[in-house]
């Protein structure tokens, strides 16, 4: 692969963690070897489940200093959170495609607020639908399952998108999401994802630590790095 | 007073508390002498700010099991969440008569979910809009703030709500929420209201047990109670 191939990373979601006491739940992760923490933020209205905004974040941030913090804007009407979203302390803003009418100025917007920015495709939207804008953003998520909810089955019939888009832009970051764990990651390695996030699958282990580990190998085996 | 008035309950609203340590929390109100527990949930529609929703809750459940939990439904489709909200473990489902088009069909879906009825009006609502409503519901909740944030002033002129509703209701539980604390306690006391939320003023106090007590001094003096 290329000098600049995209690294490896893996990304927890807490979403099936308890959320009553977050802070621990986001420590074990990190102290589990994960390079970030996905974090579901969903409005009801966007996806049929109602999650958390910017006020828990910003009461996680300063007890968790050193995560990178990928905020999945599972929201109807994400230009509203930019700001208060960069005020909490979030690093990158990932919304849907589906949920705007300008990613080009969203994405700016995003930049200007000091965030990275990833945009998501659900399921049902074609990955040609986001190629237009990736020179715009930072990382490009490729959902493999409906969103709102975690626990879900792995759609493999997603990695054709991964495969595309890491096939047109080989030194992007590509995240999948959604029934994602040890026995779905090698589809995803192999079709060239390179940030993993998963759920149910770290989070519910006994040994959180052996199956990041797990998953990292099998995409640094198909990444080189 | 009448025989059947209403009780005392002091209700901290736990908003500006940390939200990613909320069992811890909410156990520290508990412990501090309140009576019930009022959870702000916001959607980022019906309020400028996203909160929480019934995850979380169903999390908080099982760690806080005796609290009586009322959850104050700042959301736009309040219909959406009354079964979530019974599955998690919610006491009391308080709506926005402003959210919805059929409260009494809403107060009997809140009803037959098992759960309690409570009935809320933002400051710029007349109170005649929800009496008609009230014999449906276990309590009004006279919003003494736009709601949407927490640590706002007092609208001290909400107060004539309040006592048209205590005339008209004498054994109905009657909530005020927003600016409520040790100084304008009394004015909701002699008011009327008997369900005190109080955000900023019991969570940031450095003697938090203090503060409900006088709270709850002020409220049974006028109640008798």
């Amino acid at each position: 692969m290329a000098e600049n191939h995209p690294r490896c990373k893996i990304g927890p979601s807490i979403l099936n963690a308890d959320l009553s006491s977050l802070r621990e739940a986001c420590e074990k992760m990190m102290s589990s070897g994960a390079d970030y923490l996905h974090l579901d933020v969903m409005d009801g209205h966007f996806v049929p489940n109602l999650t958390f905004g910017h006020p828990l974040v910003k009461c996680l941030r300063p007890k968790i200093p050193d995560a990178f913090f990928d905020m999945h804007m599972m929201v109807s009407k994400p230009e509203e959170w930019v700001e208060p979203m960069a005020d909490a302390g979030a690093d990158q803003y990932t919304f849907h495609i589906e949920a705007t009418d300008n990613p080009t100025e969203l994405s700016r917007k995003i930049r200007d607020a000091g965030m990275k920015v990833g945009i998501g495709i659900k399921p049902g939207t074609p990955v040609e639908t986001v190629i237009p804008y990736a020179d715009a953003a930072d990382m490009i998520l490729v959902m493999t399952v409906e969103p709102g909810f975690g626990g879900q089955k792995f759609m493999a019939d997603m990695m054709s998108k991964v495969k595309l888009l890491r096939q047109t832009f080989p030194e992007m970051d590509i995240e999948v999401d959604g029934g994602v764990g040890p026995a779905t990651i090698e589809q995803c390695a192999e079709a060239g994802a390179n940030m993993i996030v998963s759920g149910s699958a770290v989070v519910n282990a006994s040994d959180p630590k052996a199956v990041i580990a797990q998953m990292r190998a099998a995409v640094v085996k198909e990444l080189g790095n």
